[in-house]
């Protein structure tokens, strides 16, 4: 049970030395308890080589750390200043067109380049040497938000030389890897990995294995520059936790394996700015939401990342008012910042920390605002944090336990299905969402699962989307549950190596699912395929051939089964349509014996054992009551105002 | 009168050896007498610089010679191998954006390398050679649909000597290349054919005369590049046919041109794909048949293509269910993989051949549905195949005669307008297949004719639309026919250096056609201008003056000439929607002395002399009789089921 | 009190040397005064280098002054010849991805490379020695359409280095620069001024400040360009005046600089070709106009051209007919090219010149139509040339006096919300026109003035919308009138420096206006908040808090003020549709004590003290009777038909 805290992001080397100990007063009367600073401070910490200036950044801890806060350190590796780069202009990345992404704005680095790894490990070394054991200093954050600006892949030369070593390890002969990427096709064979290219820039699109190990190869990249600024921390600065801020629908690295090396996961969550611009909502739900976010994308995320890192999470930055990166920015209704943090911390966030202290007048973020304005006047948001500061004190601390629904969540499937949609609207994060959302309707509360490493132990329902590949132990845990398990569309129609299974999709055992994928489509919008009395596949259906141990239970209207089941294990032939979801999930929560209610759009509903946590993102009142609600309320009641937020207890 | 063959293309180096046998039998006795086999094999014939590797090659074409089966052999130069590319980077064609296009996929060469050419000439040499008088080969293709992937025109260094060199040929002296361009225009005279670059990366648009001579220099480049094969093979492989395979909707180099060097013109049919990312059709009519495809799209190219090497012609890879490639990839409705094949053979096919035998499984196909799945099973095609073969026993072949009808057909056409379009709606195969649909809706069978070699004799109809420039053969064959000749919109425009016309356009004799266009619109969507009682103009029209031997016959609402006619020539002043064009027609006709009637939507009719065949892609059923059809039916009847086929003598 | 005048565009270079006399002969006959001529013709000029040929021009010139026709001779320097872009491939600019942009249309070089402006200098020397005092030279055109086909801007290692020595200059030390910017923001502050890049090929956005001082540099190049002729044509032909022909709707350098080293502004006007690709009309709208142009297109460049030279303005190119450059190109309706150049004239304009005299039939613009055919029959335009030529005749002259309303007008916040829109339709045009017309739907005449350079003396309304940054001139002509001024939205909301301002926009002394924006939202299209009674904002809010002396006049919906006045200073607080500009104007013109009526859509309608000028470009009769017009007329009556021009005094 932990007892949840707000904190702030904050950056002392914007501001004249003599108000930080004000701004830390000021913080601290607020309620804040933690602050983030100096993630993207290079230029101060090292104006140039070797010439350290860590004084300024010392003194604002003590500063702060004078006031009661705890402060996260960041790690400014995701702003190397110019100075650096200008020694080793060849640590730039260059993007799929040959571009190379210059200096100027951040995130302005190759993972694959040597010489910038070895910066990399000089200044966490320096700074967790000098500040690992500082009173002040709490937890650790490294970097900033990694694969943020499409940063993840890099088609350098750095990268060709990495990815060709990457590829020798891997496969150990060219051989190998013309086997396993089907290389005899279109004549593709390669006789030494010195041959390979990157897989940009091919005349019509390269081959799809090829693409898929550049994925998981620059994921891994990822990893292992993460990997090392972890092992210096941890080294120089022992029981301070490290903690990363993932970014929202981000799945160009695997965060499951980034997130086994934090002690803590993070996010950075701008419900407006993400359903600007992050979303694939029809324009009418945008419009009706434009100034409250989807009520489910920031649920999702909660739930996605307190996964990845085994349970402990935070929000790292909190949208406090309008920010300056979407394509429009509009400001929160009145409460959606104090509805927000109540929301993450219902999800289990040990901190919410908002996105930033002061607003800054200068620089390419001066339209993002803050808790303060740019004059020091306390912002729109103030007066809710101070709100939720209050509210959080009478709070003993959320339980989260595991809820009884699991999403087996698989970042090399968004890849996978990136790299051949075989129709446009084949995405991976959407078409989970969509599951996702469906089982949201019914009031249940969702844990992921990292297909790669799964426990399912204790689910009474498992659903299993648009899975690339099976690994052994994910068909081992299917095997062992008693869950309902909920298996596609287009889950295990692939082989890891990216080739179709030669027993064809699903590939499942017969034991598990005698079932055969014989041929798939995919639609464009407003082509549909209706299951007679259950609603339509949109986008992608299946043509599947059910053996004789599986039964279909229903077929869509040209006759292909849409719903086969064999034991606990039903498969779904295409990408339901809400309609479809909501009455195939109705029926499988009961059989699962799960009890569910309906949830109007609008409103995110999340369940702690017996507590319950209602928000309000729509502009109707909602009534708890009437969706057969009955509690206890401690904040709020069973009358739900416009971005009000219900913490009740179930009687 | 040619008895039609089945036929279906097969990767040996794809499977193990010990399957061949196995799949050759099943072939034969699935009624296939055609397999082509080779054309991407260039890694496995040579896997390193003359390590020639031919004996497993000559191993499978035994296997299915064994079985009764003609092969077709693909040279492998549409993907040279990475040792080949290399040894010689600059042979990589480069696009418009000055992007090298990469190894890693297909057709990754610029079509002007000098030792890219040699490379071809070496390797097609040694398989001519080797396998041009083997008993199993019956013919040969060369290389693979030339032009796919946009890949006829590389912006490389090789093409920019070539296209000086070819520019010197062609003009002799930079005074005259000026002043054929007008290169007074804008001071962009040359003084030396050195000066001159390619068209690509202006600060604007290029000269259209400088555009024009590139896509002129790069359609020959095509055509050169395969006569060089051509040659090589009809010098070691006497008798045999060669063929090559041709896309839809490819208009980048002169089908014409390149034809004259087959003995068989082929094509790729793909009635899914091209409805799904090639039709100009509206979304509605794009949904209605997204499961059977454009009802007249697969005509024209069977008709064109008819045209391109003076008669004889295969579909050498047709659709066999559900493909890859395509933005969205629906499987076909039952029974559509017998009626395309079927259509093809009313249309004069001399083979049909299914692309391809098995589902890969790997690489970048393998979503490319086949006659088998990738698990061997027959795929859903199999049976349609299956009865298709059968009921081709049961017929005695197609007689093709000449049509009544002629569509004068440009390649040229289609480059000046795509450079100088005015309206962006302006495409040539656009505005072509217009006119070709609106004549099918009449029930007519259309020839197409090569403008720069027509042979209008014999013709009761002539359609000349939007020809860019006449040329004395065509003008001769115009006065020589008593045919009626409909001419325009925009039909001799300009000259052929891409000027306008001295004495403007349409640029015909007075005593053919006295008129002339004083100025031309474009219009956007939903701008029209109205021809009383007869229907519209829209994106293009023209103000033209009659002179004294012209009549106007019917004017647009604003005054202007709508549709004038002097003889037997008639005139058309702009883009006729679909009631424009019907009306015109149906009144052009009955001067022709033709019989037509109203074919409705959805519904593909072929007549050849007394035999009439009915081809239903709608999901309606179609009565024969109702449309005044009576005939006595082989195949099929009046009452035509959705996906089904009648064939029938007219009584 | 100007008489007016008209012209033409003429390529003497174009045409037979025999054919220059008739040419001339008939300008005359039809009542043209003025000809354009050389601005393309350098390669002509000089072949080679060093080998002048000026003789032909010389020819050209004295024909066209023997038949009365006054020359304006440009500058060639639009299109530098390819032997001089071969000896310095380093003049080309390069493109935002780093694409060098060559040779083969025009405006092919950079304003920054050192040579090429040496070359500029020699060739306008050579010629204006050479035709300085030519009796038939009597103005001067410096270049061609500076800026068209986006060329103000080169991303070229000349300009690097031109703007690191601007930046020196500006700041003096990297440390100014570091804070103007507020570099200390991701770590991008400089030791050197060397470091310094350009801002394209950032990995996200660029520091704002970077790109303001990027917009400023290149404005400034292109200002010193244009001085450099000037200069030299001043020294050498005294008493022309020197003319530049600016586009329309082009932001990206500062007219009013440039325009003042110029005697004449001037500009090209293709109401067609502006409506179809430079318009941010709605889609019904532009079809409505489609064969006419947007009735207040042309007005708002008159007036605004009017103002960047101190009043003498003239319009050097008038579209006669179709053009070739926009998407679509349609024909004006009958008697629009006579309505466009009374319009202009009713606007100020000294000359109305004709683009082109022959429509040539080679080029990239053979489809753009001249007053003669390329036939040299006389196309559409010419009888309407004809009419306005004896019409004008009629005319003593037009007095422009000031307007009573000023809109204050400022490239630089053009640049501002180019880089920093914050919701995608923030464009200053679009803004800054919305004012504009609905200004014009009340029937005012208006002035533009220049934000760096006011003189508000003498209006009785001043308009400032969008304004990126106050000046201390601008201030102070704001506390010297007594005009009603209307601020914002987002006026004054940085400073010069890019940064919000220390108090917050709009700014001002609170002695003007005691108002702070405390935060501000872009909106997408279809969501807007509503000002009850009076119409709603669309676009763009802001929530200001008004101190103790402004005065709130109108709320928004949601409670936030929408309306707020101290004094004659009136604040709106976000862009207004329609509705809502159309009410605030109207309540502000009363309190100016200006007199209104409602003009229609389709009208354009001018006033110059007594008399008024009216414009139809609808498609309907309009009765100026019944819009409360009582005029004597000289030209046309109350009734105007469509494309039909009235001109009266009212009494």
């Amino acid at each position: 049970m932990t007892k949840p805290e707000l904190g702030v992001c904050y950056y002392p080397e914007h501001w004249p030395e003599e108000t930080w100990a004000e701004d830390a007063r000021q913080m601290a009367d607020l309620g804040l308890t933690w602050v983030r600073i100096g993630e993207f401070a290079w230029s101060r910490l090292e104006p140039a080589r070797g010439r350290y200036e860590f004084d300024w950044l010392e003194r604002a801890i003590d500063i702060l750390a004078s006031a009661g806060l705890k402060v996260v350190l960041g790690t400014p590796t995701a702003t190397p200043p110019k100075w650096l780069v200008d020694e080793m202009a060849e640590m730039l990345a260059v993007d799929a067109d040959g571009k190379t992404r210059g200096f100027g704005s951040r995130r302005h680095y190759c993972f694959s380049h040597d010489g910038y790894f070895e910066e990399c490990r000089r200044i966490t070394n320096e700074l967790a040497k000098r500040f690992g054991t500082n009173h002040g200093v709490h937890a650790w954050q490294t970097d900033n938000e990694y694969g943020c600006h499409d940063s993840v892949h890099s088609y350098s030369s750095a990268a060709l030389r990495e990815f060709r070593i990457w590829l020798s390890q891997k496969y150990q002969s060219p051989e190998a890897l013309n086997r396993a990427w089907g290389n005899v096709f279109w004549s593709m064979e390669y006789a030494s990995f010195d041959e390979i290219e990157l897989p940009n820039l091919t005349v019509t699109e390269a081959n799809p294995s090829h693409w898929m190990d550049f994925h998981r190869f620059s994921s891994e990249q990822v990893v292992k520059f993460n990997h090392l600024q972890v092992e210096i921390i941890r080294r120089h600065s022992p029981e301070r936790p490290v903690i990363h801020n993932f970014m929202g629908r981000t799945l160009s690295f695997d965060h499951f394996d980034l997130g086994e090396d934090l002690d803590i996961s993070s996010w950075d969550s701008y419900p407006l700015g993400f359903l600007s611009d992050r979303s694939d909502r029809p324009n009418d739900f945008a419009l009706r939401y434009a100034k409250s976010g989807d009520p489910d994308f920031q649920a999702f995320h909660h739930d996605l990342y307190r996964a990845t890192s085994g349970g402990r999470w935070w929000v790292m930055e909190q949208q406090p008012g309008p920010v300056n990166w979407a394509t429009h920015n509009t400001a929160p209704n009145d409460g959606m910042v104090r509805l927000w943090s109540w929301e993450a911390i219902a999800h289990g966030a040990e901190v919410v920390s908002y996105f930033r202290w002061r607003q800054a007048p200068f620089g390419q973020e001066q339209m993002h605002s803050g808790i303060l304005r740019p004059d020091s006047v306390p912002a729109h948001a103030f007066s809710e944090v101070s709100q939720t500061a209050s509210e959080l004190t009478a709070v003993d601390g959320i339980e989260i336990g595991k809820s009884d629904v699991a999403v087996v969540f698989d970042y090399p499937s968004a890849w996978a299905w990136k790299i051949q949609p075989q129709g446009t609207e084949f995405d991976y994060f959407r078409l989970v969402y969509d599951h996702y959302c469906a089982l949201r309707r019914l009031g249940l509360s969702i844990d992921f699962q990292n297909a790669a490493n799964p426990d399912l132990s204790g689910y009474k329902l498992v659903l299993v989307p648009g899975l690339f590949s099976w690994n052994q132990q994910l068909l081992e845990e299917m095997r062992k549950t008693e869950a309902q398990i909920v298996v596609g569309p287009r889950s295990g129609s692939k082989t890891g190596d990216f080739q179709i299974p030669g027993d064809l999709p699903p590939d499942l055992p017969a034991d598990m699912l005698d079932l055969k994928v014989a041929r798939v489509e995919s639609y464009p919008e407003n082509l549909e395929i209706n299951v007679p009395g259950s609603g339509s596949f949109k986008f992608w259906r299946e043509h599947a051939q059910a053996g004789s141990t599986a039964s279909v239970l229903l077929d869509a209207e040209d006759g292909s089964p849409a719903l086969i089941r064999q034991g606990n294990n039903t498969y779904l032939a295409g990408w339901g349509d809400d309609e479809f979801l909501r009455n195939i999930l109705q029926d499988v929560t009961e059989r699962a014996g799960l009890s569910t209610f309906n949830v109007p759009e609008g409103l995110s509903f999340r369940r702690n054992g017996k507590m319950i946590f209602a928000f309000n993102y729509s502009r109707e009142n909602i009534n708890l009551n009437e969706l057969g609600i009955e509690a206890e309320y401690l904040l709020g009641g069973s009358n739900l105002a416009p971005s009000d937020v219900s913490i009740g207890k179930l009687t």
